[in-house]
């Protein structure tokens, strides 16, 4: 189904009636005297279009998905513009009714809106799910009324009228920003800016290696678009510039950012900022460029782009629609006043004057309901399509129809847990970092959607999966990703990857210092419930010289302190593969793997059962739950706590030593199994970690003692760093006998 | 002093022998054989200069200050090679002995080196510190033994041979990444790939605001260059678009930026994650562009693109020049294996063959060390100069040169704090981003070095000074920094505005859940001693309807987390003014400053003086240091506890309410004051913040109770969310009567 994109570029136009670069309506302000509801636009295209075309869209029958695009039909202008001020509407009573929003955003990008979800993009409202729909992020968020206007129009059950009355309202179905978890229909959490861009290059990353890997010449069963509007924001964050530098290295073609060019941001004018040329920009960076002059009324115009931005097969396109922000209010257009408060009644009354707008709050007036009524029909069809074709894939292709199915599922293969190594104390040290890759490795061999890869670090961090090629634009079914050193664009790019099939589990990877970089999208990935596996190594000072700009400190603490994610340091083999069972199992929370640089045991006690519980004692030689003293260590310092426990006891003492592989799992056992690891009566408790002490009264009490680094690391050779820090065995020793 | 960028760039061109464009030697690597010390190179441009030149530039006579330049002066071409063989070596050599290190890049940029310090840039390596030194950055910060090797043949006593030898030991200061607190010469911290390039756009901004601001027709008192080397690394980071966008829409025409395109990185060819045209996207970001083909052996290309650069004024200038990685190395030149290990003995002994370099380890040839020895006189007669030229200034325009001298030392106007508001209960409420407003305008007024702005949420943040205009390209005097939805570059761009200076005090602004975007820059800040001060308003779920992706939950933790950096959640206007007065007053430590978007009212028992000691008691009816309950709070939450202290009261408890706005300073304090505070026996501890209760055990204890957020927030009215939420006073009365 390769649909129109196969179309040449003239063939494209034609088939639509375009005028293009009509006058620039942004500078001075047009007077929307042509704006009027009933009065066709008075544009060459409207009237060319008027002069010979059929009428209503829904009068025409419904169509089958194949043709579904629905190119050569046309609707009635006036009904077109009727729709897009509908969209601007709702976005303007939303904000209004709430007193809080943010309306200038859809008022000019509505007919970006309503090209899109009326007359390009294929879904079914009633299975937002639906794998091979056409994904659509609002990467300016903010704006998000426009897409709960959309969706609303198009007939999701998310965003019914009283959704849209409840905006901003505790427990609505519209939230402030857009939230994938909140509102089906919605496919990933924006608002910070410049995530959704990089989301949306996951996205396409995604459709392009399921295509690579499962299309077959008869049967091109993945095949959907990536749409995309950002705004100025967007372009001036520097995670927008990761992602889409990576996106034209990629070629992803089916890619299609709509940059709602409105010279407006908050702080007013982007001239006080913001005055590189985009366009040459994102040549530079290899995407195809089209400019629409006009997106306040050049409707043809956007669509026409759509379609030549289709006939680009090897480059994302970016398409510059340069609108005016808040268009229609009178007074307000074209200035930051637009873009994050209520109108208020006055404006909002001149605004419905000023476009012909005679309807009450949260109107959709009949011929515009009935028009966009279609797409149910329409959906359901094309999803039916696409089973049939499913099943006729599934016939001839039933292996790959399997992998498929789990890929869209997220149904785990049976077992596959089994082919996550073990180990014995009699193993070999080793890195946590290396027993990281064999269980990457591992599991990539058994988990059909398990790809990703490092930020430039994959042989430092040991992320190359050994029996795959890298994805590039030339062998986009390889799963070893080269993200470059891009490690924000990374994290966002895989939130995509996730939220885009169920069954995909990315992973990424860098220094665990340099999550400061990608923290913004590690939080989203929280909050928007993406599983994506962060394996984050040269996890402390035990890095040694490379010093404190590479030596995490406070890092572990910061991921503990964050809702939703599960922060992990494995100690050694068993632990390491107990973290990424845990982390496959968890489709809708994102891990944290801290791993070491440097060799460790594979420790007596050690287990993935163990990990699954968070924490738990790998020795013991008390009776009674009642030891002398409780050791306590994390990843490489887990040995240290077993040394001092061998000291400890060859003079007598009972003492328990406890791994506290991941607080987050711990907090969630029951208080009994809690008690049975951390017995509220001892109090004598000492925990060792090289990093901040900060949090770890919580397992040590007020009268235990946390070992662990309070300031910045040094430049030093690892041993060393641990030796003048007080990371050592003695420490330990010392702090525990002061308690006993 | 405008040197030699008055110089059109005919006569700069002609001042010295070039050949540009000579081929690539990148692709297919040269034998090497021209290279040998004694042959003067076979180009076109050294069988110029050597027929018609001056011998060594060490034979001419002390050059003063005003032709310190020295444009004209030339040295004998194997010298020059000789000098960067050296550079080359010393890197070769520190690194195999910390077994450790990167020689690759200085290998390649030796010849950039060579030209920045031995021929171009101005400075007194007897003072490092000399105001108007040209700046320096290494952004490729893994690269420093380049500079170490640098500052070491220019003679600065902070890097002796003994340091090179010591390279990444225990308190050496030649540290595995540059770090400006440990080795006087070296400007910023860099490591983190992209910080640096991002510091110098600070650096060069500082430099054109002061010289807007200070000089006079007849005197430019303030007048140096920034120059970077930066790599594909620093290229892919995020960071570095944000600030580079920057630099090209201010016009910081003195910031001279080297990109060493080596198309190697960690992972091997940037082909494969890097293949976008930079030339093209600096063009777009509107930089001037220079490619010189040949950095291997181009070293007159290389003066001769430095020189055009700073005939351009109104741009900032990249000048590519494209390099081999570990160039000398037979085996390992050009590839990944040189970048980030020791070459080994054989490798070693083999690029000694081929470049034939004769000498032990760290060896300085004599000529060599003759010919760098120039720079202390020729240095300390730059400062003399300028020192003449400064008293000149001051004897003219006694009130400009306090201000500049102010700046220049960082002695703050006696007094200053006395400008800061005070408050009382009787006072409006009113949001602390308000109150901050007031606080920042106060301080412009009398602080001379006190400048910043917001990442486009001015409004917002509430950070526009109101006395001053915009900082732009024709205004650079002003005040007010405008960086575009650009977090992260503008953390990285305002430490080099502090570290360029002492009296420099930039802030910035943005919500506080952006942290997250900028954590990179605001860690450089702590670890660099870089006394920024961070606005970060809208600090809790009290934002409201914005919802989940804007309500910080974890950022207080966080930052609590991590060393040297002051977090205060200041609860009112006293306390605003208290965390201003201790964050301008801390140079050498930055401050973030958590502020509420909501009214809160002045309370009473707050003060400028409780807030410097970290905690305190606002308010207690108990006696003897024994209350039945203490209350804790911060920010909008201290009026919650104060509320609840109110009901306990009535009901006849003897309750004591703490302020807790800076955990950090309470730290600090005696443990007797601490006890004063928190008696140990006061185990009925209750606190109350919206946010994570991650790290309160260590306040409440044990047996206390924190309330807090441990999910994430939603999108609702903001009273809504304090009670959905339970941030409430009945749930701290109900809280501490349970614990009483």
């Amino acid at each position: 189904m390769a649909s129109t994109s196969s179309l040449a570029l003239s063939q494209a136009l034609l088939s639509r009636a375009t005028s293009h670069h009509v006058s620039d309506n942004r500078v001075s302000l047009p007077t929307f005297s042509g704006l009027k509801p009933t009065t066709p636009r008075a544009t060459a295209s409207s009237s060319r279009r008027l002069a010979g075309r059929a009428p209503h869209r829904s009068l025409l029958p419904v169509i089958r998905a194949t043709a579904a695009e629905t190119i050569d039909a046309t609707t009635e202008a006036s009904l077109v513009e009727k729709s897009i001020n509908t969209i601007r509407f709702l976005a303007i009573d939303a904000v209004e009714k709430a007193k809080s929003g943010h309306p200038g955003l859809p008022m000019g990008c509505a007919p970006m809106g309503h090209v899109l979800y009326d007359e390009v993009m294929r879904y079914n409202p009633k299975n937002p799910y639906w794998f091979n729909r056409d994904r659509f992020v609002l990467s300016a968020g903010h704006g998000c009324m426009l897409h709960y206007a959309l969706l609303h129009l198009a007939g999701y059950d998310s965003v019914k009228e009283e959704d849209l009355k409840n905006f901003r309202q505790w427990e609505s179905r519209t939230p402030g920003h857009p939230e994938n978890f909140e509102t089906p229909g919605i496919e990933v959490t924006t608002g910070p800016l410049g995530q959704g861009i990089a989301n949306a290059v996951g996205l396409a990353l995604a459709e392009r290696h399921l295509a690579a890997r499962f299309n077959q010449p008869d049967n091109e069963i993945v095949d959907h678009y990536t749409y995309v509007i950002l705004g100025d924001g967007c372009q001036m964050e520097g995670i927008s510039h990761e992602a889409c530098s990576l996106a034209g290295h990629w070629g992803l073609g089916k890619l299609i950012a709509l940059y709602d060019d409105n010279h407006i941001s908050i702080d007013g004018d982007t001239d006080i900022a913001f005055t590189e040329s985009v366009d040459q920009r994102f040549e530079a960076l290899g995407w195809h460029v089209i400019w629409v002059k006009n997106g306040n009324t050049g409707y043809d115009e956007i669509h026409a782009a759509i379609k030549e931005a289709k006939t680009v097969k090897d480059k994302p396109t970016l398409i510059k629609v340069t609108t005016t922000i808040g268009f229609g209010s009178p007074n307000k257009a074209n200035s930051y006043s637009v873009h994050g408060s209520a109108l208020g009644e006055k404006e909002v009354g001149a605004t419905r004057k000023n476009l012909g707008w005679p309807y009450e709050p949260f109107h959709v007036p009949d011929d515009v309901k009935s028009h966009w009524s279609r797409h149910t029909p329409e959906g359901a069809a094309l999803e039916a399509d696409w089973n049939a074709k499913f099943a006729e894939y599934e016939k001839k292709y039933p292996d790959e129809a399997a992998e498929l199915r789990a890929i869209i599922t997220g149904e785990l293969p049976s077992g596959w847990e089994k082919a996550l190594p073990t180990y014995t104390p009699e193993s070999p040290a080793d890195a946590t970092r290396n027993l990281s890759q064999q269980c990457l490795n591992a599991l990539a061999s058994v988990v059909p959607g398990f790809l990703g890869g490092s930020a430039d670090l994959a042989s430092s961090n040991m992320t190359l999966l050994k029996t795959f090629g890298n994805f590039q634009k030339e062998t986009p079914e390889e799963r070893n990703l080269r993200f470059g050193v891009r490690e924000h664009g990374m994290g966002a790019i895989c939130n995509g990857i996730a939220l885009h099939s169920p069954g995909l589990i990315p992973y990424n990877a860098t220094f665990f210092v340099f999550t400061d970089y990608m923290r913004a999208a590690m939080r989203i990935s929280a909050l928007s419930e993406a599983g994506v596996i962060y394996v984050m190594t040269h996890d402390s000072i035990g890095l040694g010289e490379d010093g404190p700009t590479h030596q995490p400190i406070e890092h572990l603490a910061s991921f503990r302190a964050m809702p939703n994610i599960l922060m992990f340091r494995p100690a050694d083999g068993n632990e390491t593969a107990g973290a990424y069972k845990i982390a496959v199992s968890k489709r809708k929370r994102p891990s944290v793997l801290a791993l070491s640089r440097q060799k460790l045991p594979q420790l007596p006690g050690t287990s993935v059962e163990g990990v699954e519980k968070g924490a738990y004692t790998i020795s013991d030689n008390s009776s009674g739950n009642k030891p002398d003293a409780i050791l306590i260590g994390t990843g490489s310092e887990l040995e240290i706590a077993a040394k001092a426990a061998d000291e400890l006891r060859k003079e007598g003492k009972a003492v328990r030593v406890v791994s506290f592989v991941c607080w987050e799992l711990f907090d969630e056992q029951s208080d009994a199994y809690k008690e049975s690891v951390l017995p509220s009566d001892v109090s004598a408790r000492v925990s060792i970690e090289a990093g901040t002490t900060f949090g770890w009264e919580k397992i040590v009490g007020s009268k235990g003692k946390a070992i662990g680094i309070d300031s910045f690391g040094a430049s030093a050779p690892a041993g060393r760093l641990y030796k003048e820090f007080g990371i050592t065995v003695d420490a330990v020793v010392g702090a525990a006998k002061e308690l006993i």
